[in-house]
C-alpha cells in the first residue's frame, strides 16, 4: 500500500489555482482562529466553550493547510511549461490527520447548539464520533489508491457513516428547533441546512479524482486529466472552509443572539459565572 | 558515545507513517497547548495553575515534536524505491530534552490532583522528581546505544526509577481517593489507572527499538527490521499523545467538575480570588 496518491502533471494554470486556494485557505483559518478565541467575550460564559472548540477547529485546520501547501509545492516542478510530479508525492494524511481531530470537535458544536441535556446529548455525541472514525477510517485507503475501482470500493464504504451522521445530526437538529428561543430558531434551521449541504462536497470532492485515475470512465473521461487533482483540491478547501470556519461563525451568531435574549434569571446565573470564570 | 541511535533502511510506508504520525502529534499538542491556556477562565482560580502547567507540558512537546520530525526527514533520503539513512542522524535527545522538562510538569499535575496539604505535597514531589531525573538519565546512554546488551542494560536501569515512580503514584492517588469529592472520585481512578496505562507504553517503545539493532535476537528477529524503529517511534507518540494531551484533558474535566460542585463558602472565597487575580 501506499501512502501517496498518484498525480498527473498540470498546466501552470492548474496548479497555482490550487496552490493559491491553499494559501487562501491558511490565512481563513488563521483570521478565523483568532477571531473565535477573541469572541469568547463577546458571548455569556455557558457559550464560550463552543466558541473555543470552533477556534480549535479552524486553528488545527490552519496548521495542516500550511502543510498541505508546502507538500504540494515539493510534489510538483516546473519545467518546459508544465508542472510535472518530483515523485515525493502528496501527502494526502494531512487531510485525513486534521478530519480526525476536527470532525469530532464539530461534532461537539454542533450537539452543544442542540441545547440537548447531558444525559442525551453525551451517548448522541458518542454515537457519532464513532461513526466519524469509521467514515475517516474508511476513506483514506480510496484517497490514495492508484486505481478508479478501489476508489469506489473504500469511498462507498466511507458513505455509510458519512450518510449515518448527516441523517442523525438532520434528525436531531430538527428536534431541537422546537426547544430553541424564536429569536435563533431562523439560524438553527439555517445550520442544520448547511451541514447537509457543505458536507456534500466531500464525497464529490473525493469521487472527481477519479478523473485523474487510469481507466475512469474510457472514452468519456480522458486518462489522468489533471482536472480530477484541481477539483479534489479546490473541493475540499471551499467544503472545509465553510464546514469550519462558516460554520464557527453561525454558532456565533447564534451564540450572540441567545446571550442578548438571556431571560432575567439566566442573566442573574451568567453573571455569577462571569464572575467566577472572567 | 555516539548522540544518535543506528538507523536501518526502511519502505517509503514505513518512513511515512512515522512522518504522518509526528505531524499528527505536532498538530495535537498544539491544540491542546491553546485548549489548555484559553480553558483556565472555565475553572475556579485554584484549578488555574493544573490548567497552566497543562499548556505548558503540551507547548513544550509542541515544539520538540516539530522538531523531531524535522530531524526525521533530514535522517533519510528517499532513492530506489526505499528511504536510507543520509547518515546525519535521528536526534533522539529532543525526546529526553523534552521528558526532562515535560515529566516533573506531569508529576506537579498529578501531585495537585490529589489535593494533598502543602507539607506532605512537597516532599512528595521532591522525591518523585528526582526519581524522574534518574529514570530519563538513565535511559538515554540505551536509547542512543548501538547494541543490544548497552540497550538493555540502562534499559533496566532506568527501570527502577521508572517503577518507584508509579508505585508511588499508585499508592498515593488510591490513598487521595477517599478524600475526593464524590463526583470526581471516578474521574481520579480513571486518572490512576491511565497513568499506569500509559506510562507502560515508554518502555514497550524503549525495547522495541532493540529489533532494529544487530545481534537483537539472533534467528528470530532480522537484523535492522525496520520495525524497531517505527514501532519506538510510533509507540512513544501514542504516549506522549496519551499522557501529556489526554491526561491534560481528564485533569481539566476533573477541576471542571470540582469548579461545579464549590461548597457556599469555597465559591465566596473563589470569588475573592477572580476579583483579586482576574
Amino acid at each position: 500500500m501506499t501512502l501517496f496518491a498518484s498525480l498527473p502533471p498540470l498546466t501552470p494554470f492548474q496548479y497555482n489555482v490550487v496552490d493559491n486556494v491553499f494559501s487562501l485557505t491558511v490565512a481563513t483559518m488563521g483570521a478565523a482562529a483568532i477571531f473565535f478565541f477573541a469572541a469568547r467575550s463577546l458571548v455569556a460564559p455557558k457559550f464560550r466553550p463552543a466558541l473555543m472548540v470552533s477556534g480549535l477547529v479552524v486553528a488545527i485546520a490552519c496548521y495542516h493547510y500550511f502543510m498541505i501547501r508546502l507538500s504540494w509545492q515539493s510534489a510538483y516542478a516546473y519545467s518546459d511549461g508544465a508542472f510535472n510530479p518530483t515523485g515525493k508525492g502528496f501527502n494526502d494524511f494531512y487531510r485525513y490527520a486534521d478530519w480526525i481531530l476536527t470532525v469530532p470537535l464539530l461534532l461537539v458544536e454542533l450537539v452543544a447548539v442542540m441545547g440537548l441535556a447531558k444525559e442525551v446529548a453525551r451517548p448522541l455525541l458518542t454515537k457519532l464520533v464513532i461513526a466519524a472514525a469509521l467514515m475517516i477510517g474508511l476513506g483514506y485507503p480510496g484517497e490514495v489508491s492508484q486505481d478508479w475501482t478501489t476508489l469506489m470500493i473504500w469511498g462507498m464504504l466511507s458513505t455509510l457513516p458519512f450518510l449515518y451522521i448527516l441523517y442523525v445530526l438532520w434528525v436531531e437538529l430538527g428536534k431541537s428547533l422546537a426547544t430553541q428561543p424564536e429569536s435563533v430558531r431562523s439560524l438553527v434551521s439555517l445550520a442544520r441546512i448547511l451541514i447537509v449541504i457543505t458536507w456534500m462536497f466531500y464525497p464529490i470532492a473525493y469521487a472527481i479524482r477519479g478523473d485523474s485515475l487510469p481507466g475512469a470512465i474510457p472514452g468519456i473521461i480522458p486518462e489522468k486529466s489533471g482536472l480530477g487533482v484541481v477539483g479534489t483540491q479546490v473541493g475540499y478547501a471551499i467544503a472545509d472552509l465553510t464546514a469550519k470556519a462558516g460554520f464557527g461563525m453561525l454558532i456565533f451568531f447564534i451564540a450572540r443572539i441567545k446571550t442578548e435574549t438571556l431571560s432575567p434569571e439566566e442573566r442573574a446565573e451568567q453573571l455569577q459565572a462571569t464572575a467566577l470564570m472572567t
